[in-house]
């Protein structure tokens, strides 16, 4: 294991692997294209918790448990968990980790956070700290909406380009790579980027600036292009957040094609599902790169992927006081052994 | 540098150097015993920023830029932010990243997370990630009443063991020690204990379990012994938390007598400036550590310090919703480099 410092904020690490993933999600998320890629399907919203911020907690529990068992290991063997969510004081996170008593780091980066702690994750087990790690994300549709939009008993009108927050949690347990696992090797750090965007209802076009900084910094530190990749996935622009991308990306020479995706845009049947824009929230990035981009890596279908997860970072409160969102954007490269030895 | 894994969450670290400081605060903060180790003191609680929150903002990004300063490097120097506050979605680390333009990984620990920060960011230089880390934690009155309890405007009474959230903001700049740095030399993250504290208005008493845990697991892991340290500064356990605290270690069999003390508790002339229990916020044992802790060191009043800042990580959510509060604290162990060399 090393730690190779590639520029302002990007590191290629060596034989740093993912053990295991897993991913839980809620029944509309279980409905969509990707629904046979899960490990488990809730049959309802809150799966019996009496709360929607228990049901967000017990989701990001779920999949951490999985994701331990699914690694051959135990909880024991974990020494440090990174993970946040998106509720206020990220609870979820902070609360599950009464469950499991393991030293816990939490982060947040909104619906970046994934990202965050996955690069995080795999550059303190490079740099010879913790020999395994845990990270998470997680949230809940109707926790979200009600402690950033309305109470979804409301019934309010969405506008076109508002997200469906997912209910969704992807954990995965980072360790010293051995035989087939897949390897996190180059990492990119996001910087908070601010066009002036206000609208907290179309969140895709105001973080597709940030995934660009922070593509166009990977690529430079690493000396990849677009090609070298199979696919690169951003976390949740979604459908107008996606074009724009597409959009900054040609106005700065970078084409990126059919290469390009995002999570938010592949997690439900758009139109069907009335998601408007598509999914966000972190366990969109979380439960997609965990459940299936994990699984089309592990089958063999890709050799390499970057995943580019993307957050908003105000607060109802900046919102109201008429500030703009900052946003920020981190980028995970995911690659099979193979790709790896080229 | 290096990196040792000495226990659970425990690592001896070779060679991270602090080189440089700095601590901002508001007028009470500044009228209080240690008003003479703060770089700057504002005169106003808002120091002419429009909202609470923008001062919030303000304080941090004064004392972050004022440490770049301090550390005589610029921010081009600087690889990676490390740090969190204490409003929803940590907007105030957010938004004054949108100045510096420097990547970030936001954290979340509430009032323990400077230690994260700083213990983070020591353990990435030492595993030849980053090279320059600046971390910093904030908080500001007014901002943290209205958020978390009521608007100040309403002037409620506070019961005796409430805490006054501190208008602070502290910051450091991590590298390669060179000449007489300080060294940030053992660091030990916590778990999330949780003895089953319902009070918002006595976090102190909640948070004593976890600053326990944290400070065991150091000793045990490192072999340290409470009198190789000059001081054991926890971060805001106040009059009642490090009662308790002294309580506890004392049937655990650890006799910390008086050198056990607390930033909360040391910030200001508790019966004078009527504060009950103490301060609290994060920007409490970050101001107190950047402008107090750091000069007693580098004038060699003292050798070794262990700073453990404490968090409670509930939310008004959970505290409505009847959950008890899940406490943190991380450890860091910071000496001059003639202790370091015993």
């Amino acid at each position: 294991m090393s730690v190779a410092k590639i520029g302002a904020a990007s590191y290629r690490l060596k034989n740093v692997g993912i053990k295991g993933t897993a991913a839980v999600v809620g029944p509309k998320e279980g409905q969509g294209p990707l629904g046979a890629y899960f490990d488990k399907v809730w049959v309802s919203e809150t799966n019996h918790e009496t709360s929607f911020e228990r049901a967000e907690r017990a989701l990001l529990e779920e999949a951490l448990n999985l994701a331990v068992k699914k690694a051959n290991c135990s909880w024991d063997d974990v020494d440090l968990v990174l993970g946040g969510d998106l509720l206020d004081q990220i609870v979820s996170t902070n609360f599950v980790a009464r469950q499991h008593e393991r030293p816990l780091l939490g982060l947040f980066a909104a619906c970046a956070v994934f990202t965050e702690a996955l690069g995080l994750g795999a550059l303190l087990i490079a740099g010879q700290g913790p020999k395994r790690v845990a990270v998470g994300a997680v949230s809940h549709h109707m926790a979200a909406e009600r402690q950033f939009r309305f109470p979804i008993e409301l019934g309010y009108q969405r506008t076109p380009t508002a997200a469906w927050t997912a209910t969704a949690a992807g954990a995965a347990i980072l360790g010293v790579a051995q035989h087939e696992d897949l390897l996190v090797d180059t990492v990119t750090f996001g910087r908070v980027i601010d066009y002036g965007s206000k609208d907290p209802n179309d969140m895709g076009s105001a973080m597709a600036p940030a995934a660009l900084d922070s593509i166009e910094r990977h690529l430079a530190a690493t000396g990849d292009r677009i090609e070298d990749y199979d696919g690169i996935f951003t976390g949740d622009l979604g459908v107008f957040g996606i074009d724009l991308l597409q959009e900054l990306g040609s106005a700065a020479g970078l084409r990126f094609g059919d290469r390009l995706n995002d999570c938010g845009k592949s997690l439900y049947y758009l139109k069907e599902q009335d998601v408007h824009n598509g999914a966000s929230g972190p366990g969109c990035s979380a439960g997609v790169f965990s459940g299936y981009l994990y699984q089309r890596l592990k089958k063999g279908d890709w050799q390499r992927l970057l995943l580019v997860a993307t957050g908003a970072l105000f607060s109802p409160t900046t919102y109201q006081q008429g500030e703009t969102i900052p946003c920020i954007a981190h980028a995970v490269t995911v690659s099979s052994p193979g790709a790896h030895a080229r």
